[in-house]
């Protein structure tokens, strides 16, 4: 029972010394399906709102931490369940239909959702936009961070990471995220071949923990910072997001509307400071 | 005129040796929209089919690209123009939305668009399915492939592939792929902050240059292989795909339903082949 993240092909290696064919360890790429049950108890409506390529595992945190940063539920007690979708399964799709039933106050915007996220019929399709769009859903508002993080707490991330990724380190070939209270203690970890998946197995996995509104944490990402990942870190209240590689030009533009302090390319005990510099200590 | 694909901001660089203000640069991120007009000259249609995040530049090939490997359009003859939307466009979405004007014999299924492309009502949703949904796409049969590449001319494609990335020389965060002939030269490179954009655009690029289908070619991913490159490169009748990452599950039962060749971590003089073996030429 139960799909799991990581499976073992043949492979053949190819070095200078020699070829040897041997065993290796791939992350496991399957479809996700999220299907919402929704409305009044008389009248229940259905339907499947999203299919993304995911890691198996921690999927019911998918699904939840998926709602929860587009803005279709604003915590957890909107969902009364979440299950596999078992009648609808085959043998070979077994864990790959996950049904969220909502609570019948939860009003679901239908329209909203089949239009595209990124775009406002009142500006176009822009960056700014795609911000904006983003501000009409975030319920959570922070304000002013009330801490201060010292650089050298910022150094010894990665490697705390780094020992907790045991996907990556058996195949090479996935995303992490994890959250760190602001004494630098690692509170969860999450993989998936899609970062915006880990992101979102992470954030779920926070909701549950009831730790959501998450603005006395830091975010870690393995790669780099897209528009999508300050998309949803905005959405749970994140005030840190560090990311071991580059941001984007439009994560720096989400990061510096949301107060969010963006690190990126931490590694090497160096690192760079994108917006709102002020959280960071120099020199401790 | 013209979108760039890189800006400058400030930043602060921490390093041990100390901190500096400085300038870097960021690789752009921004919305493009892909509309299609169709239908009889009598009775036009348009649909907006796609928002992608991509870094401006290659935008039509980006369309064309797309349009290709998600199997709305044959060739490029199915296309009589390809624009910007202007009339619609703002000072700050100027050239984020392309109009692609089809030929009024090609008919659009435009149920199959609005339906998730990785799902068929026969098997439901998994890893077979989605690979069904791409035979049922792809119109390319390559068969047999009738040549050999010696492992010594695979190591060589990295250091090309690196020497053409000027984007990610410059920001140190954006994807790109590669396309070479059998003799290892380098034809073709495009970068994206979207792996997925960036090989639509390498394969947009084939198709402007009548090179498609791509099957005495190789192609090479800056990152790792997901299922939705190989669909792409299936579409496009590549027979060998390396990526200097790790490939997922789903890429390798891809790469071995439509005979490609796979290879992965091709990078320091070694790389695994996971697919098609016979191919590859080693010790030489």
């Amino acid at each position: 029972m139960g799909k799991t993240p990581v499976i073992a092909v043949a492979v053949q290696k190819i070095m200078v010394s020699g070829t040897t064919t041997t065993s290796d360890l791939l992350a496991v790429e399957e479809p996700l399906e999220i299907r919402l049950g929704y409305g009044p108890a008389h009248a229940r409506e259905q339907k499947s709102i999203s299919v993304t390529m995911r890691t198996p595992g921690n999927d019911f945190e998918l699904a939840l931490g998926f709602l929860f940063t587009e803005g279709i539920i604003e915590n957890a007690s909107d969902i009364t369940q979440i299950r596999y979708c078992t009648e609808l399964n085959t043998k070979e799709n077994s864990e790959n239909i996950v049904r969220v039933e909502l609570h019948e106050h939860v009003q679901v915007d239908m329209a909203k959702l089949s239009r595209n996220f990124y775009t406002t019929s009142s500006c176009g399709v822009c960056g700014k936009a795609s911000i904006e769009s983003v501000k009409t859903q975030c319920r959570i508002f922070s304000g002013n961070t009330p801490f201060k993080i010292p650089a050298s707490l910022l150094h010894s991330l990665p490697g705390m990471l780094r020992g907790q990724q045991t996907l990556f380190e058996h195949t090479g070939g996935i995303h992490a995220c994890a959250l760190f209270d602001t004494n630098g203690n690692l509170l969860l970890m999450r993989e998936d071949v899609g970062r915006h998946n880990a992101l979102d197995k992470l954030i779920g996995a926070a909701i549950g923990k009831e730790l959501v509104p998450l603005n006395r944490h830091i975010i870690l990402l393995s790669g780099r910072a897209s528009f999508e990942l300050l998309q949803k870190a905005a959405m749970a209240g994140v005030r840190v997001v560090c990311a071991i590689g580059a941001p984007s030009s439009l994560a720096v533009q989400t990061a510096n509307e949301f107060d969010i302090t963006l690190i990126g390319f931490l590694r090497n005990d160096r690192f760079n400071i994108y917006s709102r510099s002020e959280t960071i200590t120099i020199g401790s």
